[in-house]
């Protein structure tokens, strides 16, 4: 199955078969080890995922979502996580682009000081090292569980703090949003996925004329 | 080419062939087409795109990258940004999950009304629903990209007002990341990825152990 195949596949399962599919660890740290081939900022990996497969802690998922049904019927479900202070320790040879070539763009800065300079620079800037690649692991995750004809769900809505209670992540994670996964109930609804011609609607090109937004 | 080798190929691009590919806008309309099949919270889309082509305007964005000399190599750039206003003015069908089973998480709230709760509640909700699911379509993006063999690059770091002032993006508007997008130059360096066994650094299960992280 292609990217573009993966990509109209996947849709948004709403009810899983409770039982239908079970999913290892293994299988699990096998799918998220392709996620995490994901680009980074400097490659610091941010990202940081809870596995939550045991029937006991999906009822106490299940509470911290505002009991949304498929959490009970999932497989497994990720807490997918963003460190907003993963530039902290990070050794210099971590940084992608570490190395000669790399160290400056201008061939005036110190690139790597810059960096972590940046990261450290504002809560809006840690926000964004912890939220963009997760989100973009998050992607990856669901486009291999669809190559794999494993069903998923992106959850958006939950309560942070029962989370943290619950499944002890720690307060410089971003909860970034959950991957439910498990096989589609037979007949269950998917949701419907946009006309391709849509796209124009949120494209510009050279700059946003200030009439179209 | 599937998932799976696609996201094993997909490498961070350092250097591009400059005019080595022509992206005309329809093909980077059909890629964004294809990226936008990612999911977003009660389907708000609230991705946008600044597709950046012409040789001038490139110019002005390698002056809001730190000077990253790719910019000007590359055959595009696609500012991607996020709307952090996106749930004011949707209208009750645009909501995925519209209709009748999905009023509701637990059959006694108003679910459409519970979501607009949310995403106006707070800053941090309003800048999460501009970042998780733009980085989502940033990654379906790099992976079309991979797929048929266009080299790409995300950018992280960029100057945020010039940007917003060169290419007119609204305030109300997250600048996510820039993907750039050509041919990459004969024997340029790319990024080494981490070895898979990398993962278990990354994963907890159940929960996450105090002494882990």
């Amino acid at each position: 199955m292609d990217v573009a195949e993966a990509l109209a596949l996947r849709k948004t399962v709403r009810k899983f078969e409770k039982d239908g599919l079970i999913l290892t660890r293994d299988q699990i740290e096998e799918m998220l080890a392709l996620a995490t081939l994901a680009p980074s900022e400097c490659g610091l990996k941010p990202w940081r995922f809870v596995v939550v497969r045991d029937s006991a802690r999906k009822e106490a998922l299940y509470e911290c979502c505002y009991r949304l049904e498929l959490v009970r019927e999932a497989s497994a479900v990720v807490i997918v996580c963003g460190d907003s202070l993963a530039f902290l320790n990070a050794p210099e040879e971590t940084f992608e682009g570490g190395g000669a070539d790399a160290t400056k763009h201008d061939g005036t800065g110190d690139y790597l000081k810059m960096l972590k300079r940046f990261n450290s620079s504002s809560e809006y800037q840690r926000f964004m090292l912890a939220v963009r690649s997760p989100s973009a692991c998050a992607m990856a995750l669901l486009l291999v569980a669809a190559e794999r004809g494993v069903g998923s769900c992106p959850i958006f809505y939950y309560d942070e703090a029962c989370l943290r209670k619950e499944f002890g992540i720690p307060d410089q994670w971003a909860i970034v949003m959950l991957c439910a996964l498990g096989m589609p109930a037979a007949g269950a609804e998917t949701f419907e996925k946009p006309d391709k011609s849509d796209v124009k609607a949120f494209v510009w090109h050279e700059g946003v004329e200030p009439m179209r937004f």
